[in-house]
């Protein structure tokens, strides 16, 4: 398939079927997140990979759109060094969803907001943040059911800005593109 | 090409031929950038393309390590709402670097140091917040070339982590893949 398709189709999925990721294609998705770019190369990134049933149960209790994490077969927790890692922690589970996309395997990602209750759950002690947990699955046939919630089904279905409301072009404000780019 | 290997490929490449990026795959860069997904699907970004010289000149002196956007034929602004979308800057940056990588451009985000006068350069208000600015150009043969000083040269050749010093499983400290995953 085509890269540039595969790139731009990513959507973020939440019902996934019960088929586990074969140990294989998880560690190449890992090897995809491990690759990613960072500032100054710093890579300033750890993971926990998240397969027993119980621990993705109680993950799923450390936020508040978190009910995927307890039916995603696989879960990566992604831990930064500091909270101003948060833009690279991005570009990181970018790469690792993209990654995993391009093997079938649709993510989503999931604010932890209960911050305390996930350390205490996933035994991480003072030092690194937690920067987001993406659940990994095959893709439900039955789509994007499960979503928590009228208010995120309504988002969901929000679709995407239209990019003539998003761009200026050299100086913000000017929407008229240059003629040519020299 | 496979899709695996475009998003593991990428690299941060800070040096580019004078060709200019047709506006045609500039679009397609900015329609993957747009799609990208982000958290409750908020969208918090716009995005400033600078291609203008002049600009491009002073936006290089924005930053400690910024010297390659005066060299990078276009350079795409990512603007937020808000600090705390740093970890969607990141998303959308990614996606946006990924989807020009599938189109053999290469790319390098530059962190803009000096706030107050890239607002001034771009003609930024208060409000949105300068997440990031990302240099696109046709990879250089000369490769990785101009890295600005000794110390990103030590950085860019740092090379990434092993794997296993990075991965837990289930829980922080647990350096054990588990058998089978249930």
């Amino acid at each position: 398939m085509d890269p540039y398709r595969v790139i731009v189709g990513k959507r973020d999925l939440r019902t996934y079927t019960d088929q586990a990721i074969p140990t294989g294609a998880l560690f190449r998705i890992l090897d995809a997140a491990r690759r990613s770019g960072s500032s100054r190369n710093r890579q300033p990134w750890e993971f926990i990979v998240v397969t027993d049933r119980e621990q993705r149960a109680r993950l799923a209790r450390c936020g508040r759109f978190t009910a995927h994490l307890a039916t995603a077969p696989s879960v990566v927790v992604i831990l930064i060094e500091s909270p101003r890692d948060q833009f690279d922690a991005g570009r990181c589970a970018q790469t690792l969803m993209l990654a995993a996309w391009s093997q079938g395997i649709a993510s989503c990602p999931a604010t932890i907001h209960y911050d305390a209750r996930a350390r205490e759950v996933l035994g991480v002690g003072e030092g690194p943040v937690i920067a987001t947990a993406v659940a990994l699955g095959y893709p439900h046939p039955r789509g994007r059911g499960r979503i928590e919630g009228a208010a995120l089904a309504i988002l969901a279905g929000r679709g995407r800005k239209p990019l003539e409301a998003l761009v200026h072009w050299d100086r913000y404000g000017n929407r008229r593109a240059p003629a040519a780019s020299a």
